[in-house]
């Protein structure tokens, strides 16, 4: 499963001592070819972690050997001592896997402003290297769990390859342009340019129209690699439909772990000028807390939705707008319709369809309630 | 006090019936004299209700004989029926008063989507206008509340004049241009576009600073009225100052008083290198559920504070950036320093103080803390 579905790659996932709980905290993906095609996306988040400063020179060439990842630490604002653990961790993987360093991407998750013991990462790094197994995938979606319940993998298939991937992520959630951290493997043969151009179309509709909490994490990471082992050359408009599928099943995951949430919550703009518009109008409302509160009450308060849709730049007219809960129409042309009383919030599902009557064009961004557990969970994550 | 401090106003404040709880939900404000000048600023959200669309048009001209408010229902997206009520509402007020509809203000606030029981409200106009006294407001103040536990009220005087206010506000409390309900009195003598001047210059820093939920009003409404009845002509700028000072007094009360709220959070950003660029990091921060959820658990976690500056468009570095907690230097140069252990977050008033190294403009926004409580009351409000 999980990163090793695919024909060509090893993994690992050990307990390096990173975390306080002794669950396993580091993992580590190995490409063994013969391709070593790669792509990668990044947090678009302005305060980057050192790993992501990193990787984003790694992946540059469109070449990488190897993934390493540690729970337990973003590494992120650890001043230039924070910056040498990403550097010597890359080190340690290019010597053990007879690659480069520049070959390597590091991936670090946990809290903010709080120095990784480098010691204890380079001994995991070397465990996890002794540990590589063709059946490692699950172990290694296990160790870059953080808050997540569950570890996230997803694998599909085309003509001749797999895709497969893992992910981790349940707080912190709502990527600027990729989001958390993903490992995602291929053993059809592709090169890194179209690599990277499936990566980019899939995370676009996928990991980027996740809006759990409105809070956007300096570490998201999301890296394809390609070993060719498969030996097959799929068309381009196949494979970039499989690592959709795989990704969109992942962000699917993502959103139905998400921390403290009771309900997991699509919101459909349809009618749109522009499909900007319609990800503007429905992030809005996927950030709405009062909307979010409400939901988590099973209360149908659609005014809501219509303050949040307010508040956006996108083309529309108020005294036209619909909107419909779980199917049922509450508002039609801004005026009140159906009885709110007839909406179901029960179902972990929920449904908001809003039509802008402004064009033809459209977009989902799931979103999650905002719960007592939410406020609990992250009342006292560092504590 | 309030609204009736300033000469030359009457208020009152009385049970339409338009709340379940049988609490006072109307109140009348009316100018006296000689002068009926004023000034408006309205929500900036594009779904305005029925009466922020009646009163943009009434309050144009810059002339208002009275304003009439009612809690228990925001009558917005409730179709041409609560355009109807609005009209009629003002038609009947400025019948009572002897001007006409055109001079009359209506702001309402409560549940959007839910009619207003118009024979109710028109019933209520006639009982506060019979009401009306030089010491109605209190009560006026009382009667316009909806989630708020106590009535904000504030005054200041400049020399020979007065200005008074009343504010309600305690949830979807994010204003884009004014906020909630505001009524400002004042016996100085000032025309329409002094007032003007001088309400837009103190909202600009003031109620438009309060961002306690990120959710923006499609009500807010901010009233002021000179009726001139203390014959003094004040300095423009001492006539700012102390509207100002009024409106500061009320904003801070209404984030004292917001929903749920355990802690009120000064943002305090500095070294920006326009006040424009200060206000949009310190209101990123404001919107950070993450931190604010810390904020609730007394946890110092400021690198949620950094990956909520780092969404932004502002010039920084991150290696300058310095953010302290209530005093404590917490982060310096991008690298962790005081320990956060230092920080003590029981007082209800915290403050956060980030300085970006990028220039001389500074900004502070006002916000709350994340809780239980919050959640709570916001999945059952309209239930």
């Amino acid at each position: 499963m999980s990163v090793t579905a695919a024909q060509g790659f090893r993994a690992a996932g050990v307990t390096a001592g990173l975390k306080a709980s002794g669950k396993p905290d580091l993992a580590l993906v190995v490409n063994d070819g013969p391709l070593d095609a790669a792509a990668a996306v990044y947090t678009s988040n302005r305060c980057k972690a050192h790993p992501v400063l990193w990787s984003e020179r790694a992946s540059a060439d469109g070449h990488l050997k190897a993934v390493v990842l540690n729970s337990g630490g973003a590494n992120c604002f650890t001043g230039p001592q924070g910056f040498q653990t990403t550097h010597a961790t890359a080190e340690l993987v290019g010597e053990l896997t007879g690659a480069g360093a520049a070959d390597v991407v590091v991936c670090s998750t946990g809290l903010i402003g709080v120095e990784l013991p480098r010691r204890k990462v380079l001994d995991g790094v070397r465990e996890a290297f002794a540990g590589l197994s063709t059946d490692g995938g699950t172990a290694a979606a296990t160790a870059i769990m953080t808050t997540d319940t569950v570890s996230k993998q997803a694998i599909a298939s085309g003509d001749g390859f797999v895709v497969g991937g893992m992910a981790k992520g349940a707080g912190m959630l709502a990527p600027g342009l990729a989001t958390m951290l993903v490992v995602l493997t291929t053993d059809a043969v592709v090169e890194a340019a179209d690599l990277d151009r499936a990566l980019r179309a899939a995370t676009r509709t996928t990991f980027d129209r996740v809006d759990s909490d409105g809070c956007m994490s300096t570490n998201d990471t999301v890296v394809l690699l390609s070993s060719g082992a498969g030996e097959v050359r799929p068309e381009p408009a196949a494979f970039d439909e499989v690592v959709r599928t795989v990704c969109a099943d992942l962000a699917r995951m993502l959103v139905g772990d998400a921390e403290g949430a009771d309900h997991d919550i699509a919101i459909e703009v349809v009618g749109a000028a522009s499909e900007a518009e319609a990800v503007e109008v429905a992030r809005s409302i996927a950030r709405n807390n009062l909307f979010k509160a409400a939901v988590f009450g099973r209360d149908p308060n659609w005014g809501r939705v219509m303050a949040a849709v307010g508040t956006t730049s996108a083309r529309f007219d108020p005294q036209t707008l619909d909107v419909s809960l779980n199917g049922v129409a509450v508002c039609v042309d801004g005026t009140p319709h159906a009885d709110p009383a007839q909406v179901n919030l029960e179902p972990r599902e929920v449904r908001v369809r809003i039509d802008l009557k402004a064009g033809a064009e459209t977009a989902t961004v799931w979103t999650n309630d905002l719960t007592h557990a939410y406020v609990h969970e992250n009342s006292a994550y560092s504590s």
